[in-house]
């Protein structure tokens, strides 16, 4: 083990856990559980102390990188919502074609649907600072300004109809919760049919 | 008080509460108290107490009526899945026009989101039995097939193009969940403004 000169003016209230031999991948390892955990639980029912049982660590390693438990869920879910941020941003730039794009994005929302996400919010609502929220909300909107950016894009083109580009960005996101009541449904053969469907529907509406 | 003579072959365990003079107001207000808390509160942090409580009746008086916390719940679900239900044939019934019958059943829906009865019962799920599920499911699809039918009769009449009926109406009900989003956002005057906006994308979707 090497020597650590402690440094008192540092904000650790507690030493670096032990098993810390990669601060990031160790954080990251709780942020993945945690968001997992968290997804299929709630908030309410599931304790730190699970969690840290299910990453393999103690409970004050958790709070070494999480002051609490609301925390470490802003965290869970800005880091997921940041996931979604960057494939959506991927899948958009591997193609020309806005049919194309749209469809690759619904395919894979559908695959992962945002839904969990969202309820998991309400529920944990009242746990979260004013701030925290807003962190989270922040995160939010920025996905939403990437699809608005693709639309305002597709509108100067000449491709799309004027129309304020962010509602157009809630309108398609909100439709791709369409797979949680699809789910139930067994009405599609895949993600890939259900997205092009939808995709279909967005572009073209439904008037004969 | 009349005379009862009390059956023994019935199913009642319990005798019939001194407060009812009217079983079907006493039992209404039970399901009209519940529907509201447990969109309020959610199901498991929610106990038979409170809602006996916020009743003004006995527990016992609720178990009288339902055989168990999630027997209740499922009738409050059910009951507001009727409303619903009924509500759209009212609306649809109130125009010719496919789009503003539309219009109509988007305004109402964005008013009182469903979100929050999907969230109440996927909260509920573990604590329903598979029986207690499949009836919820029916009273939800019997308002898709209302929809349903509905777009089948505008496609019958070649207003709209051809196309899965049932699909257009879960797509359809999916888009208004809209209002979850917008809510945070502020970004519509009124009720009314944004069902337009979401009526016409669905009409006419949004390509050039």
């Amino acid at each position: 083990m090497e020597a650590i000169t402690i440094n008192k003016h540092t904000q650790r209230s507690r030493g670096r856990p032990k098993q810390a031999k990669d601060d990031l991948s160790i954080q990251e390892v709780i942020i993945a559980t945690a968001s997992k955990l968290f997804l299929e639980m709630g908030y309410e029912t599931l304790s730190l102390h699970e969690i840290a049982k299910a990453c393999n660590v103690s409970k004050p390693t958790i709070y070494y990188y999480f002051t609490s438990k609301s925390e470490l869920l802003k965290v869970a879910i800005i880091t997921m919502l940041k996931n979604v941020h960057r494939n959506t941003m991927r899948l958009l730039n591997e193609t020309d074609n806005v049919e194309a794009g749209l469809i690759l994005v619904a395919e894979a929302r559908i695959a992962s649907p945002h839904i969990k996400v969202e309820m998991l919010l309400k529920e944990a609502e009242s746990s979260l600072s004013e701030e925290q929220l807003q962190q989270i909300r922040d995160a939010e909107q920025r996905v939403y300004l990437l699809l608005s950016d693709f639309f305002q894009a597709a509108m100067d083109k000449g491709l799309l109809r004027k129309d304020d580009p962010l509602f157009l960005a809630y309108t398609f996101s909100t439709m791709l919760l369409i797979s949680n009541r699809e789910d139930t449904m067994h009405l599609h053969a895949s993600h890939l049919e259900l997205a092009k469907k939808v995709v279909g529907l967005f572009l073209k509406g439904t008037l004969a």
